[in-house]
């Protein structure tokens, strides 16, 4: 039960079987930084690539295909105080011929608005642009909005999407104190992890959350002999499965059918048992739909799993 | 404001230009029963045709197309205690694949799962089949799967489906203390409701809630002049617009779209304004994916509305 | 065998279950006019309202709920020189960021492009705008953009839009010589038909094709308990079958599925030998990609079905 | 103008920036090899690893980010007489409920059909199973599956789906004399190509085609400067652009658009004069409706471009 402390001195912008920066075994915990989505660090230096560059890949002794890692996020920390985000909805996310009614910025130029982020406080308040906003002020909730591990295959995947091994999932419900469950497709499994968000609201809808560095802390473990097709996670009160795709539709079809299987692995609940659970008890809630596969997650009140 | 009791005689099981069983005035309530999605009534005895028969439609003195119609859900509450619902995920809600691994019955051969539901108590209760959840308890929500106005441009739409004005949308989320909010497309508008669910799952995914007949209380208003593109609502906490279409995706566009011009019109949000709070602050909710149109939630936390 | 002459008097904007304008026998023939997308007769005279006016609809002595109506379309003739199209693709046929790159006339303008129509030597010129295309001329290709009879469960159902009823298709399939196949939902089935189009490429990409005013001539056959699913047709050379839902890919599925029927049901081909054939011979077109349902057409070349 | 007889001893399963096989000039010709889908050779021995592998990459000198690659097909020839196809269609292209109705093998149990290809009479013969297809024979129209370049952003992607990049496109239209057009994102674009198809139906819905290994000759040319979003091409009567993505939707929003950006680029045609002369002579074409990424193909006639 080690803890390590790692400070990265270089990114990756795809998941895949890159040199692992650290080994380190079942159970250990790992304190470290990410950059924001765009390469800057807590000193808002740009110091790596776009898009989404990821500390890691950190690799897990003893993780073999076939295997499932857990990561518990123990603590994600924005540290620094300025984040950005984007200020137009995507064309994506609006009725196609509402998208020429919005005003584009010319082509080329890219609007930002800033924020700034009082981890104390626990505050993210609009400094810029000037709107009828004023000085919105939302409660911080920060997220990892990239994180998994190399894909199957010998693939190499970009961090804007996102997949059966995690990625670019930008879902609000990754925050501290969740274990994110991956499958392992190559010896070690090879953790990546980044794209931190100060806030975020559902869908990532402006394509970004407020973006920003942060610290982290998270635990690994790993289940031997654990086989899962997509990533899962619990918190106190729930556990979830999510499904990475497009349409949105396959998104909840892939969420929902490892739902099923988890339900009937771990508590017993043959499909008729599970689908009458499910059918009054589940929730959905979309994680992003920007990117290039849209992510839709599906829940169940734990407190219906004795 | 004058409270009107009705007790219906005949039901439709599509969303038209029919008949109106009764005029009522702008601010008067309706005190009336719906029965449940396949026709049976508070007796359990079959009253009405499948699909979804609808109380209705009301008259509604003074709304003209191009004004909304507000409809504020007073009360909704089951008035048998014999509830049912579907026992096997929909087909189309599973990845292709697992489809084939589910444990359909035979061709034409229906299995329904059996609920006690006690409205004192607040409680519905499976009663069968027998599987490992045993007498599973699941406290009352009961909401309105059902309902909306006489759509444009003559015609009859079946209550199976949603669209603009409503219909099938089976969102959780309309329940006693909602105001719905329905464009107006003939003259008097012609409110229909039905397809009352005791308890419900986000989407709706073995294609049934708990069935059940209900006793309702509502009260319209007329908003002259007020010009809405697709359903809209709000209740203590939220304001928050509906797109029902296929893909998932589609209706995210009409509700996120729906939003935007809500945010301009009535609290001068720019949409680079709206955008920045839509982009951190937005919430989703999925309606139903069962039914020919999904339908997807976009909600607004109205804190962030002064 | 009766030939018909009807000359209509009035239209619909709906597929439903109107008064018949005409009674007519299986096996009869008729011979009528359609007047364009926008109701606009032979006389290029505003007779109608949009959209898609219809002829009819052609009660069929005979026809029963549960059979199949055969329609072959003897003639489609453009009865007038003057047509049109509009003049920028939909919004939704191209990259969502890409739309705002398009030169939107301002709202609520539309802007025409006009052709001339000469249905002696079979081409269709274009008049206005001015662009670098010139007097572009085509062959004349004429088609019947939507037509259809009376859904089921009551409905009547705009004109805009298809479903397993036939309705605006648009797909350029449908021209002389082909023989449709609708499933008929009430007595007499109602026949409706309308839209005709002078040229249309494929999807219908603009939102037109050349709109222009018909003489038709078509041809009734009542199969009598023969129950289909979705829209089916032939002409010399293919079978196929129609799928209307959105995304394309629930088309596909629709026309799939049916076409696998059709094989089972009247060639005797088991789910394998019909996948074996139309794994490797079938063919796909796009009807159109711009209705609120778009349409997929599932074609197997009749050389393969001695 | 060098012609290169290369024999490859190894494949890819992803196309990335692997170790090139041959350097090549612009405007050389090579003569190679391409093995099946599942890695047999003209032998009909396995020497590479599902799936899809690929010869190559050969490394064309002077090719740079923000380059197009032409190839052009000059001969695609089976090598062997033993093809094979899958035998029902995919769970994908049916109606969901109709996917438990179909007769899926025992779990982990894959059926295959063989064919007999006979390249010099030009046919491919159905000899097992046994089904009311007898001996089914179909002429050859040998194509290729899968082909491309190596991704943007340091990725390496999987030979089973496709992208910008080309890769698993499963159309038909890739046939002997076509040319086709890929971006080039890294030095020497770094060309790829294998998964030959003796016969393909539209759509790829079985999941295969006629695959067999196959002789291949190429010839490359670089295009300095021109900079195109996704695969193109042409053939003595068309030019089309390619569009993966799904669903087909968005398949068919790329193509089109990428068609609109070729007729203002190479043929001066603006928005307007482009859509007026696609909305009307337009034709798609379903590539696969089978892999991760679906594809459509925009297509128009070279006669309306002088």
């Amino acid at each position: 039960m080690t803890i390590h402390h790692f400070q990265p001195t270089h990114y990756h912008n795809t998941l895949g079987a890159h040199e692992p920066v650290l080994h380190i075994a079942d159970g250990d915990t790992v304190v470290t930084a990410t950059v924001d989505a765009w390469g800057r660090d807590a000193h808002n230096q740009q110091v790596a690539a776009r898009p989404n560059p990821q500390t890691g890949p950190f690799y897990i002794e003893g993780a073999e295909p076939g295997d499932t890692l857990a990561v518990r996020f123990d603590r994600l920390t924005p540290n620094r105080s300025a984040g950005f985000t984007k200020t137009l909805v995507a064309p994506n996310v609006v009725e196609p011929e509402y998208v020429a009614e919005l005003p584009w910025p010319p082509k080329g130029e890219r609007r930002l608005a800033e924020w700034y982020v009082d981890a104390q406080a626990g505050t993210a308040t609009l400094i810029s642009p000037e709107t009828k906003l004023g000085r919105l002020t939302l409660p911080l909730a920060p997220m990892l909005g990239c994180f998994g591990v190399a894909p199957a295959g010998g693939q190499a995947i970009s961090t804007v999407t996102s997949g059966e091994h995690g990625g670019n999932m930008d879902y609000r419900g990754f925050v501290t104190g969740v274990t994110a469950y991956l499958p392992v497709f190559v010896p070690g499994a090879l953790f990546f992890l980044g794209d931190g968000h100060a806030v975020q609201g559902d869908g990532e809808i402006v394509g970004t959350g407020i973006e920003i560095s942060f610290d982290v802390q998270f635990t690994v473990q790993v289940r031997k002999g654990k086989r899962i097709g997509w990533p899962r996670g619990e918190n106190a009160s729930y556990i979830f499965t999510v499904g990475n795709a497009r349409p949105l539709d396959q998104a909840v079809q892939h969420a929902t059918t490892e739902m099923l299987r988890w339900l009937g692995e771990e508590y017993g609940l043959d499909p008729v048992a599970a689908s009458i659970l499910l059918g009054q008890c589940v929730e959905y809630d979309l994680g992003n739909i920007y990117d290039p596969a849209y992510t839709m997650v599906c829940k169940l009140p734990k407190r219906f799993l004795k």
